[in-house]
């Protein structure tokens, strides 16, 4: 990955896992950024939420550092849970040398449970000092049931200097669309105001975390969190806004679309490409439908063309169409190259079972639903549900 | 199974399914029959739906016969799908000497396919002479991925005689409310008018069938039927209305929570009250959450009692309350007999995980959430997410 100036970074093991796996990691800036974050909306907000939605209030040009732990969420945790975010940020502040107004945190875990304090103190201890650009530390830092950590960078030039920009986000369960995701910070040398810094994060997150689905549960900590330290001394104006957009963009991408490819349980990825709605509000809701069904989900997982089921779970959607205009095809991979029609004129085309079964049990599949009613589209990315999602979920706190 | 006046049914063998099970079942009536049907909202109605939907409304006191298949659920299946339908009942009709317009069909299974119409011909003639008693036979000649049949039967006594009512239902998969459910039929001897019939099963149905949910999917071929041919004589006058409703909501209860109960892969039968909802559509969006919920579903299934699952849900229902209010308790069983409070002000209570995870293990257990907000409640009946839930859909065409 690559480096971004000013910013330093750390994972380390503070116990919150058995074995030896990291369970906490920092991010950490020499200088102050513009920070924008977006959060779930869950009703049942976790702490670190709370805490956070409260420091970019008061305090979004002059953030410093994010402590990130995993095992535990401090979700449902009351006063209490609010009182250990903030000894979390006093702790993190203390040991860098910073204010604890400078300081934002994030939980990913169980819900319901305390923050360990001891360990979490432990923890900040080790993390601040083994600072460094061992990005890959800390993107395992954040992890929780996924198997691989989740990076991504890029940069571009100006005639004013280089700009970088690098994420890590961790996923794999309690992904729904409607909110950021789970957690991901994303770090840029650039200059950026906070009024841009937040505009510009909405506009990268609408088609990248927002149109993921693992499971349909939207989660009580989504956190993604834009930090713009200014090192590179390039100001993003107007000239340059359409440059860093597309450099944000597809790190959101690369990072969502790494949470469905690591879903929990996950065999496949699902590109759900709904068109002809009458808008694309209309759109999505049709894709979320097919995407957070579970018939949908297991027929992918099988490797069975049971393509009945999604014109099905479009027909529950809540959307209204023409079930005579419907048209469905599928195809291999991550674009539409080579597809199928499987469905036209309310009823089966004439096509080959043995393609269509070959297609659905390729790792990644494209279906493309067009219900013929207007200009709206969508395109959401899931995965299938398989029995490692059960077996994951049936005894996660254990 | 008590037997209703007038009334012989049967379930045959007609080579739909592998081996020997039973995949075709026949109602019939000796004389007339008042009619009232409700059926899925799923835009993507399947031929026999809008078949009926069809003969209900030019024909709905003279109805004689309800045909049913599994197997092959004649949905998607344009024309030729309702061509087939059609002619499932014209070959009905010619073996019960009786009119097309008088027959019913009910159709279940994969989606997308056509019906085999040499098997059904097999199927109705086989049917139609072996009518008798025997509803057992044809509550298993309706069944696709079910374990065992589903039938309940109800009479009371009036001064002007005995009237008497017997359903029988399959569910399984692909169950969510907003609707009928999958395929029930429930037949009685009493004398209704048509407005009463079809006033009287939307009343039973709200509080049971349109509260189930196996898998949050909703079928293209939802449909319950009610069928009343009078043959007690015993007319439903308004002194009577209050015990035929009553007999037939328990007729419904009982078909209902036995689809639950025999939910795919379904090893536990769990009670979700919501209760301090503004109204009772907004707790009955919460809870329709947290049934649909994998991540609260494989808890269940896991006998974990991570209840922040069912707070997370609830909070991402859409309903706006306030996190402060809410309450949370559990028990074992169909009541709250004996209830752990688990979670108040925001925070776990100090309850006995042991006792908690006890609660949770059980067969049954009942979830009260309170949103403190007003007087709405609503309770919604669903079941766990297992192995044997993605092993069924994984491969449900082969």
């Amino acid at each position: 990955m690559a480096s971004v100036s000013g910013f330093s970074v750390s994972g380390v093991h503070a116990g919150l896992k058995a074995n030896d796996a990291l369970d906490m990691a920092v991010i950490f800036s020499d200088r102050p950024c513009v920070a924008a974050g977006v959060f779930t909306t869950n009703l049942m907000k976790a702490a670190p939420v709370l805490f956070d939605i409260g420091q970019l209030t008061s305090n979004s040009d002059n953030i410093r550092a994010i402590v990130v732990n995993t095992k535990c969420a401090n979700a449902c945790t009351g006063e209490q849970g609010l009182a250990n975010a903030r000894e979390t940020a006093r702790l993190a502040a203390k040991a860098l040398g910073i204010e604890s107004s400078q300081v934002l945190v994030m939980s990913t875990g169980v819900i319901g449970t305390h923050l360990p304090m001891p360990k979490i103190a432990r923890g900040i201890e080790l993390a601040t000092a083994t600072l460094g650009q061992d990005w890959d530390a800390a993107a395992r830092g954040i992890m929780t049931t996924d198997t691989r950590p989740k990076l991504a960078s890029e940069s571009f030039d100006t005639p004013n200097g280089k700009v970088t920009l690098t994420g890590i986000a961790k996923g794999a369960g309690m992904i729904a669309p409607n909110m950021a995701t789970l957690l991901s910070a994303v770090v840029t040398d650039a200059v950026l105001t906070a009024e841009q810094a937040y505009r510009l994060l909405k506009q990268a997150v609408e088609p990248t975390f927002n149109r993921i689905v693992v499971d349909g549960d939207m989660s009580t900590n989504d956190t993604l969190m834009l930090l713009a330290n200014g090192a590179s001394g390039v100001s993003i104006s107007p000239n340059f806004e359409a440059q860093f957009a597309a450099a944000l963009l597809k790190v959101c991408r690369e990072l969502a679309q790494a949470i469905v490819r690591d879903g929990e349980g996950a065999t496949k990825f699902i590109t759900l490409h709904v068109k002809g709605a009458v808008d694309d509000a209309a759109a999505r809701q049709i894709a979320n439908a097919i995407a957070t069904s579970p018939l949908v989900k297991t027929a992918f997982y099988g490797g069975d063309a049971n393509w009945g089921r999604i014109v099905a779970a479009a027909g529950r959607s809540g959307v209204s169409f023409d079930a005579a205009s419907v048209k469905l095809r599928i195809a291999k991979g991550e674009t539409l190259t080579g597809d199928l029609l499987l469905f036209e004129n309310e009823m089966p085309t004439q096509y080959s079972e043995e393609r269509a079964t070959e297609i659905v049990k390729s790792s990644e599949v494209y279906a493309l639903l067009d219900v013929g009613q207007g200009a709206g589209e969508a395109i959401v990315y899931t995965c299938d549900l398989s029995h490692d999602y059960v077996s994951i979920n049936g005894s996660y706190r254990s």
